[in-house]
């Protein structure tokens, strides 16, 4: 028996167009002991595979040109060889993208679909729904009273995401990119508000709709969009960085006006943390202890660049901006008597 | 008794010029109970204070057009008044840019030297000091063998911030304007190695130096240089944001180009936080419990796009991209039997 199977036909350099797929008719094969027979019912494409279709170092192997693509697939058991499962199960798993598989049974769970539909296990029941809950209640963690704002709002993991964030108790804005998505949104999730990219003066529309700041921005889109949030972000805000779709078919001489830092934050999973030195004052004692007693017993050396008198001060000043000094910049005013 | 005070003539437009500054003949004062009159040995200059010189929103208040420059100064006591002070003491405190002061004598603090000069008040053993502790050992947080960038390495801060690392057992390399800081940070500090950003392209350089990755970015000048550190990131990397000297000066219209989101974040202190799904894969239960509650009892609506037929799949990824989908896109390969 024959299948189809999509397979990568080369890597894009931009926007995928057809010659980065190609279909292929493979065998289905048979199950053996502890193997099961797959049939395909739904198959989950997410923006993530973009990456994969490119060869730079990321958190995951890319896909092999010539190999088939793949990802979060609901399949039904349509023969078992496995005392786990019998036929007709609904699963899910992460597999090859063809009509059948034959698979091992531990290469597969059980759908659980609180007799919704079982491709619910690819969505809210998925790893798009997980996604949102990390990034929202473990990264963002909305505070009642809070202005959460989504981008990509009506996306599958921003759709779950600003809807955690309301049942936390704060106010939620998303970014969409049509009116149809702004309804859905605020009509049936109940999001706060909305702003439409595509109208334009993202930077406004955002101010109005997030008079008190943004307290947790749930990044899916990065780009202009972003750069936008940047100014809103209130004291202490937490930015959960889960995409940053507008960058990911940015061709290479696009780069440079293009990519912003969110792309590598979500390929290292770094955090970025803006601090100033007042925010540590429970903990001046230990600082003090610890860089004293370092400096008194010459273990950490230090320079000071000093220009005498008064009227030295804008000079001395301006000469941190052309990088003047080595260490600690000071003005000596008068000699102790 | 005149002495010389140091006045915000107009605020800045990009760089401060001669227009910025002004200095002014005040009356000195006396001392009454509980007071002090000080004599200034010392004044600090520091980057942080030309975000001062402007009036937009940050975390700390700017300085007042006619009103004097204030920061971190070393000062004797001339006179005093209070019983927790003796003539002669070197104290220091957030003054007025003047000669002298008369202040109450809970506003500046008694100096501990370790036999030094007392400035180390205002470099490592005060603000600096403290801002490199806090930054490395509390947001940086670097663990023997691994490696740390530290930009403006030859500064205040940067000279203290690395070596810190160092003390923890890191690599460190400091990146620098200079041939002469260069040397000072690798044969007086014992930072491992240098990037010389003056010399031109920079990545390369820091590649070099960098054969593992970086661990932890401790960042005080933003802009191009900073771009550069971005791509080396090592998994679940850190970056305390200190500073973004690169931006302190932009003019209206540079803003665009060179304003990176460093800066908001020193503003906000915010947490840019890059993630994916599986780095929570040990709380999958609780999510999962959580979602499948809610969904269940209609609590979490959801939205899915569905297209027909293995075919489609090529055509549903690409529409992710221009936004096509409201809620999760699927293909829908077969119907369950």
């Amino acid at each position: 028996m024959k299948q189809k199977q999509l397979i990568l036909n080369e890597r894009p350099n931009g926007l995928p167009d057809e010659r980065t797929f190609q279909f292929e008719d493979v065998e289905v094969g048979n199950p053996e002991a502890g193997e099961l027979l797959l049939k395909t019912l739904f198959v989950s494409v997410d923006p993530y595979m973009r990456g994969r279709m490119s060869d730079g170092p990321s958190y995951i192997e890319p896909f092999e040109v010539g190999k088939p693509l793949n990802g979060g697939v609901v399949s039904q058991v349509i023969e078992s060889k496995s005392d786990q499962f019998d036929k007709g199960d609904i699963v899910t798993g992460h597999l090859a993208f063809q009509e059948y598989h034959v698979v091992s049974d531990n290469h597969v769970r059980k759908v659980q679909t609180f007799g919704l539909r079982p491709s619910v296990a690819l969505g809210p029941l998925g790893m798009p729904g997980l996604t949102a809950y990390f990034g929202m209640m473990h990264i963002g963690e909305p505070k009642a009273g809070e202005t959460v704002v989504v981008s990509g709002a009506a996306g599958a993991v921003g759709q779950i995401a600003g809807q955690l964030a309301k049942r936390a108790g704060a106010k939620v804005v998303g970014i969409v990119g049509s009116k149809e998505k702004a309804r859905y949104i605020t009509e049936i999730l109940g999001f706060d508000d909305v702003v439409e990219y595509k109208e334009g003066n993202v930077a406004k529309q955002l101010a109005e709709a997030c008079p008190d700041g943004i307290d947790v921005y749930y990044e899916n889109v990065g780009g202009e969009i972003s750069d936008a949030v940047w100014p809103l972000l209130n004291t202490f805000a937490r930015v959960p960085v889960c995409g940053a779709i507008s960058s990911y078919n940015l061709e290479e001489g696009e780069y440079d006006i293009g990519l912003r830092v969110q792309q590598y934050l979500i390929k290292s999973r770094a955090k970025l943390q803006g601090f100033i030195v007042g925010d540590f004052q429970a903990d001046y004692k230990e600082a003090y202890e610890v860089l004293g007693k370092a400096i008194a017993n010459g273990e950490l050396k230090f320079e000071e660049t000093i220009v005498d008198g008064f009227y030295a001060i804008p000079d001395a000043f301006l000469g941190l901006f052309s990088g003047e000094n080595i260490g600690k910049q000071l003005v000596k005013v008068a000699d102790s008597e």
